[in-house]
């Protein structure tokens, strides 16, 4: 006899029924669990060592450019694979059309000591940011200017979204990432040399005003409230961002990319050349 | 007798029937009419002077904040309004939460030649542009930056879609949005003198090596995809950012707001004075 090809091909299993409780917060965080469904972002966790626990595995929804990603997941030590069939990878995926992949991973959250911090740290501070999708926005900017963490501060964000980790195209596991209070932010900063850059409409500078070379902490406040009045009175500096048009705001991951590559270019050793 | 609260009450009402229809393209196209949904856009087209030809109002649900809009909607001559009651409401809007007002509103289709420029015009054309999100939110940039216009070539991108007039946050209204041919763009700009300056990962130029003063169209392709050789090969300079982290493209709105912003400062007569 041979061996089933699925381990699980009814939808009324228990553990298709912990899957889809995994999509709301409130289980997820009870479960210290995230999912990772996107082959890329699974990809990219794998390439930065993130641990992982459980593939679920639909092989006939298996395209031919992800079977090398498969035999990647099949050879970490540790893994659980269940193969399921179609009906239940559909039922399971939170997205639309259903890649056969999977992946559950604990919520490895870190704290501000853990930061690895160069000589010259470029990080994101950002204050109240609700949407998963604006967060994992920032994360992916932040990967490619550079810099070494973004810090989530007011609470309430739900950093282990699969939402986050989708936006962010995998960089969530590149780019540390740290929950934090106001008070625990601003102590860090100070007590590491790093200048607090809080981004407002009504600023003192220009975002291209500012030396930028240095340890940096840019503060991004929410698009509809901007920063509160604590991060305003305590940063180092205010910056602005000139609205030339009819808006009156960025989206804060636009806002991110004008002054983490601002930052970038002050940074780099190859001077503009305007011709 | 008092006058009925409501000019449609039932769900099956043809008017009812033809807005759900609006939501999709096909329909939208036919009618030659998109969708205006969020207040703070409907508010942007009514500054900018767009023709509005239908308000659907449901008064039971206007906030206190959108009563002055309101005020200037029913201002507004030959703008047709149709008050309906809270069920009809949610089954025409595209929102989960309705807030009371929709207006439909004609497609104004521009060309080049309609486009405003200045001595030094600052364009961004994009190319294959597949999501209104993201098209939305190179407009949201596009109009903080001061651009002149925002070209869509390749055809199929649907400039009409209310999620870009959503994501926009209005710019859609304030920045002139073209769609034209890749042969049409390319000979509209050398007519112009204006510099084709193409976005690549494997570009001759870093993006704040070359000169943005003059007259100049950043050139943006889709992230998965990125330009055509046909663009490659015909613009007049080729610039990359920098990817310093792991992923290895940004969002096309994150990469047209450092662009774009790079021109801002260039062109800004304050000098950057890093400290």
């Amino acid at each position: 006899m041979s061996e089933p090809r699925f381990d699980i091909t009814s939808l009324q299993n228990d553990r298709v029924k912990d899957l889809v409780r995994l999509r709301t917060r409130r289980d997820r965080d009870r479960a210290e669990l995230t999912l990772i469904e996107e082959p890329l972002v699974i990809e990219r966790a794998l390439d930065a060592g993130y641990p992982l626990q459980t593939l679920f595995l639909c092989p006939p929804r298996i395209a031919p450019e992800h079977k090398e990603l498969v035999d990647r997941l099949l050879d970490v030590v540790g893994l659980e694979c269940v193969r399921v069939n179609e009906p239940v990878m559909d039922k399971v995926s939170y997205r639309e059309q259903a890649e056969g992949l999977l992946v559950v991973a604990p919520q490895v959250t870190r704290d501000l000591a853990s930061l690895d911090l160069g000589q010259a740290p470029l990080l994101v501070v950002l204050e109240g940011v609700e949407k998963p999708g604006n967060l994992g926005a920032v994360l992916r900017v932040a990967d490619g200017a550079g810099a070494d963490g973004v810090i989530v501060c007011g609470g309430g964000t739900d950093l282990f979204n699969p939402n986050v980790l989708r936006a962010s195209r995998g960089a969530f596991f590149s780019v540390p990432t740290v929950a934090a209070s106001l008070d625990t932010v601003l102590e860090f900063l100070k007590s590491h040399n790093i200048a607090s850059v809080a981004t407002s409409p009504v600023a003192d500078h220009r975002w291209d005003e500012i030396g930028l070379t240095g340890p940096t902490a840019i503060v991004l406040g929410t698009e509809h409230e901007g920063l509160s009045g604590d991060w305003l009175a305590q940063a180092d500096l205010t910056v602005g961002i000139p609205m030339l048009g009819r808006g009156d705001s960025l989206n804060v991951s636009t806002s991110a990319a004008v002054l983490l590559y601002e930052a970038v270019r002050q940074r780099s050793s190859r001077k503009a050349d305007p011709t």
